[in-house]
C-alpha cells in the first residue's frame, strides 16, 4: 500500500503537520553546533541541521539560516564578526545539543546553559565546543538571500580543522562513525550510524566494488 | 591526542586528499537518486549527496550541482524540463545507487544500466525510481550560481510525495529509519541508522524530554 500527497493535498495540510513532513522527508541530515561571538564578546551556540558540503577547493560549507529566534542571533554574529565554528554532535551529548535550540535571552550563553565548554584554538576568534571531537573554523565568504522563503544561505570557507587522533584515514577520509557523530531526521529525531561499506569510484560496465567494510 | 590543520596546511594538501577530507568532515549527508528526462525523452538517474531542506512553506529543497560529468546532464535536463524527482536510497540497493555515479554515455540510461525501474506517477513528467519507497516530485523554482567555486544551487518546490504505507506518524514525521533509507559520509561511505530518540521542543530551564524512543 502507498500514500500519495498531491500539490493540492500539500497546500491543504495543517501548517505544523506539513512542517514536520517536509522537514523529515528529504533524508538524514548533517548536524553541527554553530559557535559564534557577539560584538561585545558574548558567546552563542546553536544547533543547525541544514549544513551542506559546497566544495573542496576552496573548502566551502553552506548553511541555511531562518529569520527566527536563535538562528537570527547566529546570523547577526556571523555578519559582524565574520568567523564562526562548526562542532560535531556526539551520541554522548546529543540531548544537550538539542537543548541549545531553546530560546534563551540574547546574551545568555547556550554554552553555560547547556553544559558545553567554550574553547579557543590558537588565534581563531570564534568559540569551539570542547566536548566535540571534530571542529571546523570558518570565515564568512558570502550570504545569499533566498527570496522564495525569506531565508539566507551562508557560505563559509574552512580556515581551521581540529579533530581527535585516530579518526583520519590515510586518504583523508574522516571517520564520523568512529568519532561518535550522530545524524538527525526532521528537527528532533536523532540516530547513530552503522557502517555498510565504502565503495570504489564507479565505472560503467563494472560491478560496484567494496574498498573497505571495516574501518568506516 | 589531537590533529590540527591550519589554513596553510589545508592549502598545501594534495588535491585528492583535501577533497576526501573536506567531503567527509561536514557530517552525515542526505542521499537521493535524482531522476530526470532529456528533451528527447531519455531518462537519467544520478545519485546526489548535497540535498538540503530549505523550507516547509512553501515546501522547498535545495541541491548543489557541480559543473562536471553526470551532474551536468541532470542540470541540463532540469533546466529544459523543469520537473525532477528525488528518490530515497535504501540499504537493499545502495550499491546500485552508487553505480549511477559512473560516467555512462549521454542518453545511456542509468535506470537500465544500474537495475532501476523507471516509474511514472499520474501526470508528473519526470521518472521516479520504482525500488524507492519515499518519492518526491519537484518543480524547478530557482538556480543560484555560486561564483566562489563555479557550482549551482538548484531550488525546487515539492509538487508530489508518494511513500509506503506505515512510515508516516500522526504528526507528519516520516520514518526514514523504518523505510530503510541510508546516509552517506564523504562521497562513497554508506551507513544504516539506529534510533536514539525523538526529543520535545526545547525550552530554557527544562531538561530535554524524550517524546519517543521507539517508533523513530
Amino acid at each position: 500500500m502507498i500514500q500519495t500527497f498531491s500539490h493540492t493535498d500539500l497546500n491543504n495540510l495543517d501548517n505544523r503537520f506539513r512542517s514536520t513532513l517536509i522537514n523529515s522527508i528529504s533524508g538524514f541530515k548533517s548536524l553541527q553546533l554553530v559557535g559564534t561571538l557577539s560584538p561585545d564578546d558574548r558567546s552563542n551556540l546553536a544547533v543547525f541541521n541544514s549544513i551542506f558540503h559546497l566544495g573542496a577547493n576552496p573548502p566551502l560549507i553552506g548553511m541555511v539560516v531562518r529569520p527566527d529566534g536563535n538562528e537570527h542571533s547566529t546570523l547577526k554574529n556571523i555578519i559582524s564578526q565574520k568567523f564562526y565554528t562548526l562542532n560535531n554532535v556526539r551520541e554522548s551529548f546529543y540531548k544537550d545539543a538539542h537543548q541549545t535550540s531553546a530560546r534563551y535571552a540574547e546574551g545568555d550563553s547556550e554554552f553555560k546553559n547547556c553544559n558545553f565548554t567554550e574553547q579557543y584554538i590558537s588565534d581563531f576568534s570564534a568559540p569551539f565546543v570542547g566536548e566535540s571531537n571534530i571542529k571546523i573554523g570558518l570565515e564568512l565568504k558570502q550570504i545569499i538571500p533566498v527570496e522564495l522563503n525569506n531565508t539566507n544561505i551562508i557560505i563559509g570557507e574552512i580556515k581551521l580543522i581540529q579533530f581527535e587522533d585516530g579518526i583520519l584515514s590515510d586518504d583523508g577520509f574522516i571517520n564520523l562513525n568512529q568519532a561518535g557523530s550522530v545524524t538527525v531526521a526532521g528537527l528532533d529525531s536523532y540516530y547513530t550510524t552503522a557502517p555498510l561499506s565504502r565503495l570504489a569510484y564507479a565505472k560503467p560496465g563494472k560491478e560496484p566494488m567494496i574498498i573497505n567494510n571495516q574501518n568506516i
